[in-house]
């Protein structure tokens, strides 16, 4: 069966994913970039654009995983594009550029509408405005056997792991404080009960938790 | 100059440190005391209950330190005692019986108007009603020089925390869901700022985590 998942998902260690003040200079918010250090670092991801080096070990083997067996992926509007008030708006193709790392349909959950894009790769983004059942319906059938990966941000994974349709969730606690932002773990009395952690596996940087959806 | 910290504070990994439903029976509320798992599983903890056994590492070490030059202690009313409809709340004398594990003065903060508590093995309570700046004093004062220790709980830390008082903070991230409850990284917007985290040093099974005030 084709599985719901989240993988290498940053979270600080005060529990949240993005910083307030996100605009197009910067995606994370206000200094909120340094959550995805132990990701920069990785030889994968280096790779991945096109520079030498990285380090090797446990992060990296994490992120080589990431995209394993994913046929779609889905997202939240903030994680596709900076707020409404850019002025470019209209003409805006994702924060990637034109050949954007996913080389597969990507959903993206929003109140906009907007037709279709596709890019260089094998990316296509697909705005939804029926919500996440909708959207994942789509990306499951799109994905074409394979699973279907939450890319973010935070709101989109809360909404999923609320209505319990995520089968397995991978998150990076990053020892840093943010102090503020958007956090998964927020009005989710009652996830204890539906999803438990099953593996916690801390590298030199960085802490890897698994948390999967409890027999039942 | 004595230090005002936090030792061995263990939260969830999404960030709660008791949960909802405490009461007489269940100081750490509803299946909270799984927090502690890692606690009881060390030897040093094991000793001071007077059973054999318990493993050494890295927790043991945590744990052992914990108390080092530590005078005296703070904690929130519901680390005292349980919520106000108990029975016998009147003659209640904390939840560690005759013999309490701090062996120095104790300053509880609350509303309740109630005598100091001498109890055994060099442990008091001190029930202090004017806010967290004079139980900080009275701390100070009666620790002779050594440093003051926030035992607790999530409200407690916070509210020292968001006042700058806190020196240096060892929190303890279990990979476990609690789902609801309380926490301390709550309404702190701003800390990132004023604190940072300097050390992470995982266990098998759990992340300890260093948080200092920042050099201003």
């Amino acid at each position: 069966m084709p599985r719901l998942v989240v993988r290498s998902f940053a979270i600080s260690l005060d529990g949240f994913s993005a910083a307030p003040g996100q605009r197009q200079q910067a995606p994370f918010g206000k200094n909120g970039l340094r959550l995805m250090n132990w990701v920069f670092a990785t030889r994968v991801v280096n790779s991945k654009f096109g520079r030498p080096g990285g380090d090797e070990g446990l992060d990296n083997d994490f992120m080589a995983k990431a995209d394993e067996n994913i046929g779609a992926s889905i997202m939240g509007r903030h994680m596709f594009g900076p707020p409404p008030d850019v002025a470019d708006k209209p003409a805006w193709r994702g924060w990637w550029g034109d050949n954007p790392p996913y080389h597969h349909p990507v959903f993206v959950l929003t109140h906009e509408h907007k037709s279709a894009l596709e890019m260089e790769g094998g990316t296509s983004f697909t705005f939804v405005n029926d919500g996440i059942e909708s959207a994942l319906e789509q990306a499951f059938a799109a994905a074409n056997g394979k699973d279907v990966r939450i890319a973010g941000g935070a709101a989109t994974v809360r909404q999923y792991l609320k209505a319990g349709l995520i089968d397995e969730l991978h998150l990076v606690q990053v020892p840093l404080l943010m102090g503020q932002g958007e956090r998964i773990f927020e009005d989710l009395g009652g996830v204890e009960e539906r999803y438990e952690c099953v593996e916690f596996t801390p590298s030199k940087a960085v802490s890897h938790l698994r948390i999967v959806r409890s027999a039942r």
